[in-house]
């Protein structure tokens, strides 16, 4: 509660300004005043420059619709996530300067944002060819919010040679975003050979005892790395939305 | 490896002061000479800070008293974690300068560092008082990683108005570690208050359909909050460990 | 067993008027006529007011459409749950005065009764857009049943101002039905910022390590809240039936 | 927060008895005064009637002892659960007027409640002997709650017209809460039999495939019976707490 | 192996109508030969009257209709499980003799047995309408088997009254299968109140928490009734086997 | 109920040597008098010979002598299991008569009955040596209950010859009783070679992945041989009061 | 790292032919080529033998169709897995010398080799018709990794005589790989039957509580015999690739 | 069945040396002489040199010491695994020319075998310190098996480096066996960096989300590596059995 709010109603009492009943009346709606920091909150996609999002799935391609040039009308970049090929045929000409990205399966309305907005680079990196549309998704959100991003796609641990091909990278990253699904070692890996913090990003690639990406998210989990944090299966867009957070400027 | 140390060995075989076979073998028996980069890491404590940190669970007494007193030798500040009372008893009396701390379960050797290191504070946040043994543990450690710390225990979703009691300090934090049991509620809830992200720890507080802090992890798991990612059940010192990474400040 | 009976029967033996082997007979079968209180039960929906309700779920179009003629018949109004707008399509010409209800996917028979049959009102609270059918399901239920419904949606743990925003509705409310997917938080918030009994309902909503709404389950199973129980996943229905059970007038 | 302190502090600053900066700092002092009607809700025992009770699991005696005498200190009936006897007999001599209940595993401080605040008669309905603790710590948490409370121990599926001899008592029940391991059944008997709401209560009472109440847990949240909600694993408190919240008598 | 043909192709030998290299080969060639009071049980059907079956779950309609015509030409009756109404279709015409039930979702080739095979009669009792597929295939296996077979379907526990109707039925049956989805109550309760044996057969009936099944055979194999076993889920077939096998009248 | 029991009752009122009032409360007093049918199941074990078990688990020493001597106050046999050594200590001093069986951890009080009350033999098979207490406690509970027994041990399908060294007591017996744990596969085995019906023990020997038994469980309701039903884990007693209710000679 | 390489560089450095920083560079560069040898293994199917194989699963035909173009460019065998019939229409008039073999739903491009790349012969058998796609696949990649290969299927355990009837070619197989669904008992009998290793393959065969194959996986890890050991549920093919690399001939 | 013996009996049915129901009881003993085969693989470790193992869980020590002295009557090593040192102390007294190494936790009686029964080397590899026991019982059943063998132990992922250090060895071995706990991604490292096939063997070491082994198990199986399979938690023995079954050369 804002004390000088508080000090002027006491205030008002003391000088007879106000009754004790209009007091106790003020101060019993105070607590709701108390939580409209955050309300200001919900907007704080204005505050910070993210964009707003709408998740795709379990929405027909007219609520999205709806949705998207409801939420662009500002002018602000918007887009929606898991959108299938299907449904962005429908979505892409019924929003205005919207276009569609295949791999991620997102709907982008308005320009990317200059990436100025984070500290130095996000890198996401991603262990098979199956996991590049949850990579990707993570790799456009993060350009999408402002921030500058390296890709490193296709370094599993069967073939180690490569991850350490792009060491440079990797060790001069912010935060990590590694990406796999099957046994989910690569975060453990990445997190072993480079002293970075790692967000690691569990997919359902895999089939049998992979149990739909349990299996990586346990792995993850159990990592013997220092700085490793997991998010849930195949959440490529939250993984960003962290490290999009930990990474942006304080306005001063 | 130390670059100084590279450049005399090579200045030595250069100046003709070694043969090219003693070089070899001095090379050879450096530690980790092999994979180098690699190696600049394992010292990474010495370069970012960090102290090193004996898992006590699982080790006898003696073993753990062994290392703290090798680990200790240079001065550095060395803990152990999941110390018992009754292992405590035989650490203290072995280890020059230890302490134990009963609630985190710690016994430290030397100073806590200034808390210089990180940028900004770590808010350390938990539900029950139950969940105070994992929190205090994660507090201890960033305190002994030389990051600010603050506490803000007791705050669980049953009482939230004791959480948002506490709300310029959570807003403040650069990053904010929450710790619950039962059902996890609480860090949907911070990451839905505050725009600040959010490391989940899930405890092993519960009974019954608790599963041992299976529930709490897939409740942290699927929030709803944008910026919250999980670490294993019981793992302050883990999410500590990723939040000091992230925290560090880099040097010029 | 009614002692009036029993009485009977024995004075009749006592009196000759049956023979013991014929009392004996007639003993026997009494176990039968105790159950007889269960299947006036069965008709229970005649005296409390509940309408006869059809699980759509694994039926064809025609066996919901003879079930609901047939159930009908007496000028009772009834409804069907779970009907897919494919099914509905077929069901609503085949029954006469029958509508359906997209987004609870009910098809109804009947007007809705007046909402006079239970205590107080039963507040219905929802996380997100996706909880909706459910929630509504289960809104609509609680009408049919003759109670009085608020609908309080969309106000899931990420944004909780929305949910304090109704404070007062939700603090009246004889019982409070609480919708959630995902973690599942909602109703340990809802218990521990209102006095009053929460009946959970997991969703499906969700993706990943939601395991099909299981996790939302767990987390409500171990509500730190006190006056949390819980149902089946999506099963608004079953949580209105034990709300209006609980609120029911009893007769005079 | 007690509406009569309030106003005495308000005529205190409106009389010039108190200035503004003493007023702010008794506000500031006040427990939760800052999310009011929250905090309202903390002291909700104290309008109910609900007794203060603590969780004995995972406490030291000496803990119990101390928060017993500290809760105890307004005279107001206290009890703590889960209370081993080893536990019980370290606290009862530390604590004026404790009582230990060896079944219920319950330390009670001061007198049972007449049994006035709640509307009816809570049946308490148990399936084998190995779940009377859970059983009787619901029964006398209920009678501490100040509920009328009904016994009905014993009466599982496999006998059945044991259950069946109690009908009278069941079906005039307000709410019957109903305790059962092993494979759980007798919440659905019970709701099929008789038209009242039930809370159901699985216990960790098995061995082998009842995986610590899983079995039981699972078999109740798919009653197939109208009006049953489930409660976590041996959580008899937890299902009273929501009848006697149901039952309480509202204030005129 | 037919102990007349072994005789033969032995008194063949003898009489040297075949020499011994032809009888090698003969005996090679007939079917299991090696290990033969294996391969006796391999032709048990023709033995006990079993039945062949075909398991149509996971075969083409040709392939269906390709086995059946094998299997029958000898004129035994023989039946397909599990066969959808589109591969019955087409399997129907391909098979001469053979009728489709669509409710157990069989086809039959040949008469059914005259029901003189088993002792005594095996009671097939269901739970809810939605188990009644599983329960006529279990009831029609029984006839084909040449059981005498009760059918007592729509039982459950939430009007138990209905079970209790045919109680001298179910005691006089020599088996009782139970069929139940959800809970999968009804086999505690059956053999609860009945002396009799009872062999489980849980359903996938449900959603959500029934997990596919699972609850239903998690909470019978926890049965607290003397005298319950339990199949695969759905298995019905299974459960009418073993059913059959143990009422099956040992030849003189 | 006793029928004659009751006419001596119902011709003590017909023959006015006793009152109508003081006769209903006779009947009132016989147990379970109101659901009579019921009530004669719970004295089966007179009619039929099985005998009273004590399940010792969870029970105290002092517990089990009490119930042990009260039940065999009338002569019977009955006996107690699960009972550990250490109680075993206390109990045998406790009940006359009684002796301990260490290996299937049996107390035992009255004589073994003549194995005359099934029909033909139950085959006790077991896969190793650490099954054998299981096992064991299956074989003397099919003894106490009258039945004539073949153990079969330390069989398992790692040794499947010494398997076949008993095919002619195995395919001779009336029912199979097959205890394993680890991978469970002994069941199968023995449904396959022999044309017997299985009753399928799994019991929790093994560690890591058999998750206490789970995974020969599972196993079991896999089986693919014909005519295998499943009991809990380690339920050997279950095992055998289903063996012995299928085989149990009917009263002419 | 290649000794020679080092020291190249270092009598480089003594020799004045580099100075110390230059050499500093080399050294700092070289744990890169540290890795180089891992680089090798990539093209360790050069070397080896083993053809390239293509996961059709999750990919389109055409991205199937290019990958086997691409690969096969240098004249090698190449083969594609999990191909859909639907997805080989497209695919194989779509590359040169493609063919499809719908059983294992394999598209092989190239000719089979000559058995003589492995030692002995790898013997493949499977449990029921069912699990012959799965066996089948590992047959085909055994013959096109050069291996010779003996089939032997449908000697489920519930017919053991037809498993026995192979015992010469299984005893003399190098490797034995088991392919099981259901209850996955095959592979613990032929590891106890016959001194040879078993990589047993479970198979997602099987309803119910079959889990989708993990029951015969866990069947599998259980096994009490000898020299078993497992690979992921259907994964026939990594089975065989363990196989080969076991018995692969080392070169001279 | 040997042919040569079944021609000899058909000889002697020919000639008239037997009648035909002679020849037929002879035949009906047949396939039991068929089974004879794997009577003689329960002595393979006579042929083949492995050693008779005792498993010491669940055996107490008494029951160690008897079967170790019987095991060892001819001379031959043999050993028990997973013995306590409490055990131990009672064992080795008892056992003539016994000794107990505590960190595998293995009684040897009798010599170490020369290491030539096998071809080549097995690596064993392990991750962390706590994966020792497991590691080292691994490595000296595989010496006692008369294997040569390399220990690789404290090389996880966490520091790949010491991994590389040792790649001539590896790369080297025969087979390579992998333990680890936690995450468990060893396996696929190793299998990634050296073309050589692995054993998996996962172990109990974490805690929470390791589930006992469950998370380093599941990431075993799903590993993208190829030549990679598994063994139960903990199972180091059997990981080596398999091993040792691969490498063991053939008598001439």
């Amino acid at each position: 509660m804002d004390p000088q709010r508080l000090r002027a109603i006491l205030e008002d009492v003391q000088a007879g300004r106000a009754t004790v009943d209009q007091t106790m009346q003020q101060l019993r709606e105070l607590p709701f005043r108390e939580l409209d920091f955050a309300h200001v909150d919900t907007h704080r996609h204005l505050r910070t420059g993210f964009p707003e999002v709408v998740l795709g799935d379990g929405k027909t391609p007219e609520q999205i619709s709806a949705i998207l040039v409801e939420l662009a009308r500002g002018g602000a970049t918007v887009f929606a996530t898991r959108v299938t090929a299907a449904a962005a045929a429908l979505v892409v000409p019924a929003v205005p300067e919207a276009r569609y990205l295949p791999i991620p399966r997102v709907v982008v309305v308005g320009p990317t944002p200059a990436p100025d907005r984070g500290r130095g680079v996000i890198a996401v990196v991603s262990a098979g060819t199956s996991d590049v549309p949850v990579a990707e998704e993570a790799a456009l959100t993060a350009e999408l919010s402002g921030n500058r991003v390296e890709r490193i796609f296709d370094v599993g641990v069967a073939g180690l040679h490569r991850l350490i091909a792009h060491r440079e990278t990797i060790a001069a990253a912010e935060i990590v975003i590694v990406v796999a699904g099957m046994e989910g070692a690569l975060p453990s890996v990445v997190g072993g050979l480079f002293a970075r913090p790692v967000i690691a990003v569990p997919t359902s690639v895999g089939y049998g005892a992979s149990l739909g990406g349990i299996a990586a998210l346990l792995s993850m989990l159990n990592s013997c790395a220092a700085g490793v944090a997991v998010v849930n299966i195949d959440n490529g867009f939250g993984a960003v939305r962290m490290a999009a957070m930990l990474t942006r400027k304080r306005e001063p």
